[in-house]
């Protein structure tokens, strides 16, 4: 095999059920607000149930975002767990769709593929229930090391730490890409999923991340801050890249003594944040393997992010390429 | 003398005439938004008879910020010239009451005090028309060296260029700082005052001037950019400390590779923005000749303003020492 790839994404393979409800329904249904939360196959029939008006798409962190390298027109992989049921399919149809590798094997029996039922409140704020079912599956076996040493980037997501055995996984990508003198990518992925793996997070990154993906409050919770300016000044003496993204006041890069402050990309309305971080990181990812300057992969993932949270649904609806073009990123 | 101070201010000696007027105003009487404009002083007559509910007030860009600083409890020295009218006695007054000292000479004869027509929109928005009056008169000979040299730092309005006579004042005052070890701090003051001295302030950032005061506007008018991310890479050559304001987006602190970027203190309610510069100078200031770590220095500045754009008026109405304790900042 010799093909060769910008980025290889490891993450829950899910199914997204989107629903526009009311802050009303979040209490109603004891939905935390803007944090993901986990959820057992119980839960999920009792929240998929209330859901009205459901569509469902396919998403994932990891997911998502090679998606959007994809669709910036970068060449990517896909490492995750579905059944082989109706949602498996259209999981992995969804992203051949897009041209990104994904050959994990399907689980043939065991719990059912992922979902995430993600109730959306009119601010564009969302709110995720996670039933993690088939992706908990995960296993060494499952990781393709020649397509993970053939991409320039090994991209992890933090949720995946929410399944113990994930983790043999993990380190057998991570020890593949070092082997390979590839660079590896962490995203925080959710302030509680912060708070449940702080200690590893940090650890993981003393030596084997070398770029950090993080909003606002997933890196005050790794760093255990109270300020913004706390985050960057604990970030000094890291050598890493750290791309820092804050909702409208846009993003934060930083590289030891380098710090770019880019504005958000604008938006006419926000309909739906999902999957901003998500796209984000495809746009900076994109960037950063085709030797674009450190602020203009920022301003990349500004405008994948601006274009993801202007629709409902975690993925790209118009080509990003075509918009990166427009902004004269590429 | 042996009296030492934190700060020698050197400005425009100005008494604001403030009023809240509609948008439709603004049109009407050909006000341009947001920024200053000088006018003379048949405008300014023409300009005081339309406005409606005013109140008269000190003002002027580095008294403001000299009150600032007494409000903190640092002591200040100002330099500006009044003419010795009933608005230059009131603007005197008004010092002396917070402490600062004030002994530059009034005119007996010219023009009368300066006054600032300061129209307010419902936003908070302020549009300042400026007739510059007894103020154009300030000489060397009203630069205090004495003074100057007792005082950790000077510190100058880039209005004060508008007035060709002034420069001498200026250069003068930069001598007596700079023979005695001090610091030089220049504020950029408003980005069409940028756009009209570029060339001179940036000379005179090469070699004289230690901390640089600008907001966004001023910021990339200064270096020509239109990015905020570009002010700060234009800024990472640059030796001295820039303390940059963004409004509501708080504010970035540099110095060569420290950077600190701090939200804005939290106001309830935004009434007036007039002097919001000012006193984030005033608490920056106040912090830097307090042995204040750098980003304790923009949290001090951010109090000040904070306080400032919650009511009418360019000066402080609380106490800004009590405000610095409840902050823990002092």
């Amino acid at each position: 095999m010799s093909e060769s790839y910008d980025v290889a994404g490891i993450g829950n393979a899910i199914v997204d059920v989107l629903a526009p409800v009311s802050d009303a329904f979040l209490l109603q249904h004891n939905v935390a607000k803007g944090v993901m939360t986990l959820i057992d196959e119980f839960r999920a029939q009792q929240l998929y149930e209330a859901f009205s008006a459901v569509s469902e798409m396919a998403g994932g962190s990891a997911a998502n975002t090679m998606a959007g390298v994809a669709s910036l027109g970068g060449r990517g992989v896909f490492i995750g767990k579905v059944k082989n049921d109706r949602l498996g399919q259209s999981f992995a149809a969804s992203l051949k769709a897009l041209g990104v590798r994904f050959t994990t094997a399907m689980a043939n029996d065991g719990p059912s593929t992922a979902c995430c039922l993600i109730a959306v409140t009119e601010e564009g704020q969302r709110s995720m229930s996670t039933y993690l079912g088939a992706s908990r599956e995960l296993s060494p076996d499952d990781v393709d090391e020649k397509a993970v040493a053939a991409s320039a980037v090994l991209y992890i997501e933090g949720y995946l730490w929410d399944q113990p055995q994930a983790k043999a996984a993990i380190e057998k990508a991570i020890t593949a890409a070092k082997g390979a003198h590839r660079r590896v990518a962490l995203t925080l992925s959710d302030p509680f999923c912060v708070g449940r793996y702080r200690e590893e997070f940090l650890d993981l990154m003393k030596t084997r991340v070398d770029v950090l993906f993080a909003n606002e409050e997933e890196a005050k919770a790794l760093f255990e801050v109270e300020e913004f300016d706390g985050v960057l000044q604990a970030l000094h003496a890291w050598p890493g890249i750290a791309a820092l993204t804050r909702s409208a006041r846009g993003c934060v890069i930083v590289r030891k003594s380098e710090a770019h402050i880019l504005d958000a990309h604008p938006v006419a309305r926000v309909v739906d944040t999902t999957g901003a971080g998500d796209l984000f990181a495809a746009g900076f990812l994109y960037g950063l393997t085709h030797e674009k300057r450190l602020a203009d992969c920022g301003r990349l993932g500004a405008v994948a992010a601006a274009e993801v949270i202007s629709h409902y649904g975690a993925r790209p609806e118009i080509r990003l390429e075509a918009l990166a073009a427009e902004a004269g990123l590429v």
